[in-house]
């Protein structure tokens, strides 16, 4: 498909919004070919609009392409998953869709430093919560949902984006379960912490929808447990079709 | 507008996911006409398409319409404005930009009753990191990312997708500065905390393209420090342009 490749970011993204919402899904084997910048700077410009709190402007993207910085990452990613991966493994068993999943995700760290384009969001914390000498001291829920609601949305932005240009690409934060480490392997300096990685490339997979309990479930009116909607999709609300 | 508030719900959202993105901002001045739920059931069902850690699925929706529900949070809402606010405008005395975005903060503040719902993503976090009865000990980055980016996804989606239906909305913390204060006057079981609260309205104002950064200044490419395209914008990256 070398004509979905070129002159991508040319063009506004023109995929409906619901349609790449309900297509949109983790692709986590890519092929080895080359994404350019200039798509990849349209995918994060869409990303930057995203809402931020306070309009801080905090959000910065690290693009690794270079093997060596690719490498260290593949490492951390195989620390986590050599453990994590074994327990989660041994509770999804008996469930073929999870073990699905842990298939695809296996087989993008055994191919970790193939992948074309690791994008890192950092966030530049100096004005978020209090800071000691580089170490953030812990902070109250209610900065932490100010501090990752800074950069989530973006990341949200990013892979609906990537969906839209039929870019693979999924939210990972295995390798960053050492922030310290992470940091080292990325050569970020300390006021600045990576918050997700999200490996690109051009699918081997497809995009298609994805399944989830009914809406209804999960919403509750004025008070928690009053649930009028259980078992219902969003269409079996409408009055025209109760 | 009778026509854009009528059986929304039934079409899917038709807006190309560029212009959403590029036009969405915090719409904080409402109507108080009201929203049917079976649009809120589609913003929320699209929401929930987002991804999450581990495909967990435990985030759930509270949509409060009830006066005396919205009084409560509007006071929390107003003690955490009257000081931080004042703070805030301190600093951004010679911001006017900063200062017409606080008008419309005050401005919801003093209306808060009279907005038609207040959406209230949750997470249900009993299978998130270590906790004691009730109590989430403070976990480290790592989890935090895990939790927060179960939710933040999702609320983007939302936030998106009622742009795309012409509904305002703004992604808002403060009424959440005391979880326990607010899980009290929300009635939520311990086991769930609120991540934020999206007050949904027709929109007084009107949807428009935000200003940010070059896209350039904020990435930086293998590694940090090095910045290729600073005070480019996406567009002038691509070969053609260069």
């Amino acid at each position: 498909m070398p004509d979905s490749k070129t002159n991508l970011s040319m063009r506004p993204l023109s995929m409906p919004i619901e349609e790449a919402m309900r297509t949109q899904r983790s692709i986590r084997r890519l092929l080895p070919d080359p994404v350019d910048d200039a798509l990849l700077l349209h995918l994060i410009e869409l990303a930057f609009q995203a809402p931020v709190g306070g309009n801080r402007q905090n959000l910065e993207f690290l693009i690794v392409r270079e093997r060596a910085v690719k490498a260290r990452m593949a490492r951390l990613n195989r620390v986590a998953w050599g453990s994590y991966g074994r327990i989660w493994r041994l509770f999804a068993r008996n469930d073929p869709k999870t073990l699905r999943t842990m298939d695809a995700v296996s087989w993008a760290a055994d191919h970790y430093e193939e992948i074309p384009a690791l994008v890192i969001p950092c966030l530049r914390w100096t004005s978020y919560g209090p800071i000691v000498s580089g170490v953030r001291l812990p902070f109250p829920d209610f900065y932490a949902a100010i501090y990752y609601g800074s950069a989530f949305p973006a990341i949200q932005n990013f892979l609906l984006a990537a969906r839209a240009a039929g870019l693979g690409a999924s939210l990972t934060v295995m390798p960053l379960w050492s922030t310290l480490l992470a940091r080292r392997a990325l050569g970020l300096p300390p006021w600045t912490s990576p918050i997700a990685v999200i490996p690109v490339g051009w699918p081997r997979g497809r995009y298609g929808p994805t399944t989830r309990k009914p809406v209804g479930d999960v919403v509750h009116v004025d008070r928690y447990g009053n649930r009028p909607y259980q078992g219902h999709d969003a269409e079996e609300t409408h009055p025209r079709n109760a």
